[in-house]
């Protein structure tokens, strides 16, 4: 595991306990408060005490939904009646789309033209419009600005937003609330958005937890960006956790993980792999490869956890079954 | 939906509310309480409001450790001693395995010589003897019997054994408990024993409902059954829910059925199908095609259900991901 190069102090914290706290108000009776589950063959495997927070039954397959709906429901009721703009291939559109449906506001979304047809026909179904552009030749966070300027919508950003991380803060307020005090916390990261929501809500609710993300080997931005204290990118990894090919982490996530997270760690393609196939097999939940970062460095020996209390995350479970015949 | 030829009365109740409030004490702690998940998706597709209670997630991945623990903790210390025998290729095997190893009472698995070899595995992993039969040429009954007699084995029956049923009704306790008082509770059905102990607990704790048993159209003996009021068999029934392959309900578990059950449904093996890949997909977790059964009958619209509140017991979830990528 590898330590951070310098503990950045942010002066102006982007989002708080408090901000947690007041996302878990919104979302109650909203987003589904999800089991965390337990297995004795897991606690055997590690030697730990392990409980799997379980987003990927969470409202539209992921963790997602939390942070897109806190941001929309503090919009003022102007800007909700204007609407909003989403860049997205994955989780974060069809948050926003469901989201929007909910509150009564307009989304829109940016996806690439590369995207499954499903997902477009998902985004659409929650009644979102759908704007394509071409991964090679456009930038997505470009055209997503150009339409919020001409049309007055909001820009709802996929993770460096502080409503978006406040809502993912949740995932492990929750956790906590159910398990108790935890020794590890092992989260996915992508953009940093989970990882310095849970990490801010795990310092604060069970001091001398020891907070580690998890990202792809193929696309370790963050994992270098933590050791050298700098923000570090990587274009378009090779990995088949597609939530965690984002180019770096973000303005907002990327200090509040200096802050509050205790370390990174990586796992490989093959052991993404078969952590999924495990948890499909023994845990009886459909994990999408993002979606088992975490449990993949538990399982794969990543970290001594024996005798520790250990909570990970299960950040998102869409799959669908021919990509699941397809990666057996 | 079909009704009862006559209400049976027994006059010696087999299980009671009682025996299931007393197997929940010998189970806490022991078994999992499983959570009991909901979807806007499927209220939205049924137009009921649906509680999915989840066993695929119980310890050994099916509702089969309640009754296999129940029956064996309930044994006096000297029959502990002995040893108990019972005969299953399926998850039977691997709940009386797994309750043996953690009561200290030795297991003897009666087999068919053509199980898989990896259930034979998990079953000896647990620390049972396993013992192999010819389906075609011989009776696990009359071996397990002999065995029995031979050694001074207690017979622990998959399903027609009181302790077995008020194992299994912990089931429907535990999700009345959570989500409050039910119109349907649909229960998919083998030999009877998830489903009589299930309509015992739900009719004292939710009076008013209708428990519903589910069975594949190929094997619906207990369909038959339950419109003649005769105990009805069938052979070797061509589907894919294999633990529903019972040949008939039992000496004990008939009787209960006809007394504390509302009606029977059937689904065909393709509509089973249909619902698997939708649990996976939409609702994130693995089931097996038996695990299925009740789902099926309320996603394939067996009944109308709008505007009523819907318990679905998922019963199991051990398939291996080879038979999961055979059937998509």
């Amino acid at each position: 595991m590898t330590s951070p190069a310098a503990k950045a102090q942010p002066e102006t914290p982007a989002a708080t306990y408090a901000d947690i706290a007041t996302a878990a108000e919104k979302l109650a009776g909203v987003a589904h408060r999800t089991p965390a589950l337990t297995s004795h063959t897991v606690d055997e495997r590690t030697g730990a005490k392990v409980w799997f927070k379980c987003e990927n039954f969470q409202r539209m397959g992921a963790f997602k939904f939390r942070g897109a709906y806190n941001a929309l429901s503090n919009l003022d009721p102007g800007q909700q009646s204007r609407g909003v703009v989403a860049y997205s291939s994955g989780n974060h559109a069809q948050a926003v789309a469901l989201a929007g449906r909910l509150l009564g506001v307009k989304a829109v979304i940016v996806m690439p033209d590369d995207a499954p047809s499903v997902k477009r026909d998902a985004a659409r179904g929650y009644g979102a419009e759908v704007v394509i552009y071409n991964r090679e030749t456009q930038d997505r966070e470009q055209i997503a600005h150009e339409l919020a300027a001409r049309r007055g919508l909001a820009v709802i950003p996929p993770f460096d937003h502080p409503r978006v991380i406040a809502g993912a803060g949740t995932v492990a307020m929750e956790l906590i609330e159910e398990a108790g005090a935890l020794d590890y916390l092992l989260v996915p990261c992508g953009g940093g958005g989970l990882l310095s929501g849970c990490a801010i809500a795990a310092n604060h609710l069970s001091p001398g937890v020891k907070v580690i993300g998890v990202e792809p080997a193929a696309g370790d931005d963050v994992t270098r960006s933590f050791q050298t204290g700098t923000l570090q990118s990587v274009r378009n990894p090779d990995t088949i956790a597609d939530g965690a090919r984002t180019h770096s982490a973000g303005k907002i996530t990327f200090p509040l993980i200096l802050h509050h997270v205790h370390g990174m760690l990586t796992v490989t393609d093959d052991e993404l792999l078969r952590s999924m196939f495990y948890l499909w097999e023994r845990m009886k939940f459909v994990v999408e490869p993002t979606g088992a970062l975490a449990a993949a460095a538990l399982l794969e020996g990543k970290l001594d956890a024996r005798g520790k209390r250990v909570g990970v995350v299960i950040s998102g479970g869409n799959l669908d079954l021919k990509s699941l015949a397809r990666l057996v």
